[in-house]
């Protein structure tokens, strides 16, 4: 975020107390940095490789229908926090089932995935902690390092050996090691099994947030604590969101009973916020259960991704090579990455467009989202549009 | 939360990472502080005088109606963040018609009110700013003040002289002075007119949390800062939720247009997060249309909140004077508090229990929410039913 350099004088007038933020505005705009809210239509004619509905449930029939009833039977919201009126047999269901499908021994819902991120950095650290945390980890994570009461220890980008030098080196009894399952930018998958080994070897927890791996990685979308040989352990917790391969809204934390436990009984963004809506917990229900009925959705995600590099590499571009269903796109500069994606946009495709500050390697490019009900066709024509209005370079 | 007094030693077998955990549980079980989960059925034969629902629209058919139609129409998700795939045309109609109903220039929706106040209190506060935060604000306004990189001053509760004071003597340029409109445990109002005369004198905005104001104070329920005549001043920002009076969830920053701007263009946790689930959105648009449509639900739940403690103080009980839909009533203790809930529970009646650490003054209370839906035979009941089970002094 760029803010003014100099601190101006003191305002005099009440007019005058947000004049500063058009300043901010102004120094914004010389950067290139403008952001614009676009309302899309019900029916959107473009094809959208930018979303994160992994495995096109959003508007699935079965989902939007679970989400419908769940409104009527259960009503708009859930009237208030969790540990009041805001729990209903149906956030019970989600939870038993989230658990069961995760290989956890139990699953605790939140009004979001951010919510979720700083429930479990906050309640299970404390100064007697020190937090482990990859560079390039979610903005949520980082906010929850801040909000905990632990030292905080930034480590190197997916590197296993630094996390165990870290822990050996502590002064605090207590450690935390923490890092995205696939970094949402990029799409690469973090060395889960060896940082589980280092966290193990140097008496830590792991937290993983696994937002981008739920419904895609795993044995039937089982994420990627399953994939890894991890669910389950008995020092390691899981964050998902229900916003992306659920097609729904939230967040859940997985893990062992005695950490459950302890975010219900005082986890602050679990206590005093209200409950999921109802709507949001059918709608991730009823994708949670396709997702158990067709696991072959899961692959195909990844199958879409494989496919989708391997077709924008022949065509000379540089994408990355998928470890779930991300795959992004080197541009030549910020510049050019926010004329590509417009490019894109003109021509019927809504991709993802990352440059600085938003990228933690500094490097833009577009960021393309495989969904498991992509077509064929679909695929050629996102890989024409991207091969056809790529920049020189 | 109460943590373990003495460091443990450092955990050697992955199984025992997570020992201190059971540790805490204990202490709080042992201070009386467990909290439970409890899952409610879809008709719940309990009379809630617990839930925030205080227009009692959650289960109005409207609301349901509205939110499972935009599920159909819109999907189970808003598919990513704000910025990139999640604003649909229902958020923007929700936006501009919240603004409109509230009197300022621009609104913006956020997956949780918790999340609003996260960041209007990081993104309009800066190294060069003073937060002047009173001290019984809700958790999240707290959390808020944690993650900006301000310094934060905690005034005396409801104290508009010790703010101006705080203001004149900063050293800062840049203040914001922060308060609930109306304070969730007790219910009662912040001096709002002092408050804001005492940020203009001294140069500071003023963010106002009217999460229990909205739907309930002001002409038609336009809220607390409407009541006192302070809606759409260019010093000025409201927090509100969509999870309360109107029935949904989510939360809403409501302000001058350059605040917004700024909000979508720098805010971590508008930024980060997926966009509000089109059902949340339709149902929080249902119940503000019907509130404009219906203006004496507002006036109801205050009418009903004056009626429930006037009964109770009839009745020899120590209830509040009530400021908005909130009515509490002081027990002896926090034992004989919780013990008064659990037998209002077994007579058929939810009500709030407050207990320290719970509550800012120390004081333990119960909690009624004065819906506006309640019958003079449910007041009644409850009366009957709260006066009949309270403890002796």
């Amino acid at each position: 975020m760029i803010e003014p350099t100099t601190a101006t004088a003191r305002p005099q007038a009440p007019a005058a107390v947000f004049d500063w933020l058009d300043e901010a505005a102004e120094l914004r705009a010389r950067a290139g940095l403008t952001r614009i809210l676009r309302s899309r239509p019900a029916e959107d004619p473009v094809l959208d490789l930018a979303s994160n509905d992994y495995l096109g449930l959003t508007r699935h029939p079965a989902v939007t229908q679970a989400a419908a009833e769940a409104a009527r039977r259960w009503g708009g919201g859930a009237t208030g926090s969790r540990l009041v009126t805001g729990t209903t047999v149906l956030h019970t269901e989600l939870e038993v089932e989230l658990a069961d499908f995760c290989g956890v021994e139990a699953a605790l819902v939140f009004s979001s995935g951010y919510a979720a991120n700083l429930a479990v950095l906050t309640a299970l650290t404390d100064p007697d902690t020190v937090i482990v945390s990859d560079a390039y980890n979610h903005a949520s994570l980082i906010d929850g390092c801040r909000l905990a009461r632990a030292r905080v220890w930034r480590a190197p980008h997916a590197d296993p050996a630094a996390v165990a030098e870290a822990l050996a080196e502590r002064a605090e009894p207590r450690a935390l090691v923490v890092s995205d399952s696939v970094f949402s930018v990029d799409g690469n998958a973090a060395p889960l099994g060896a940082l589980s080994d280092a966290a193990a070897r140097g008496g830590a927890a792991l937290l993983v947030d696994d937002a981008h791996g739920l419904g895609v990685l795993g044995p039937g979308g089982r994420g990627a604590l399953a994939a890894a040989g991890l669910a389950g352990r008995p020092d390691t917790v899981a964050t998902a969101t229900l916003s992306k391969s659920l097609g729904s809204q939230g967040g859940v934390v997985l893990g062992p009973r005695r950490v459950i436990r302890h975010l219900v009984e005082s986890a602050r963004t679990f206590i005093f916020d209200t409950g999921l809506a109802p709507a949001a917990v059918g709608a991730a229900l009823g994708a949670l259960r396709l997702l158990r009925a067709e696991p072959e959705r899961a692959e195909r995600a990844r199958e879409v991704a494989r496919t989708l590099a391997a077709r924008l590499t022949e065509a000379g571009l540089r994408a990355s090579d998928p470890d779930a269903a991300v795959v992004s796109v080197l541009a030549p500069g910020p510049e050019q990455a926010v004329a590509w994606a417009a490019d894109c946009r003109t021509a019927g495709l809504a991709v993802g467009c990352f440059r600085p500050p938003s990228v933690p390697d500094g490097l833009s490019r577009l960021r393309l989202t495989a969904r498991a009900d992509l077509t064929e066709r679909q695929i050629a024509e996102a890989v024409a549009v991207l091969a056809r209005t790529a920049p020189q370079g």
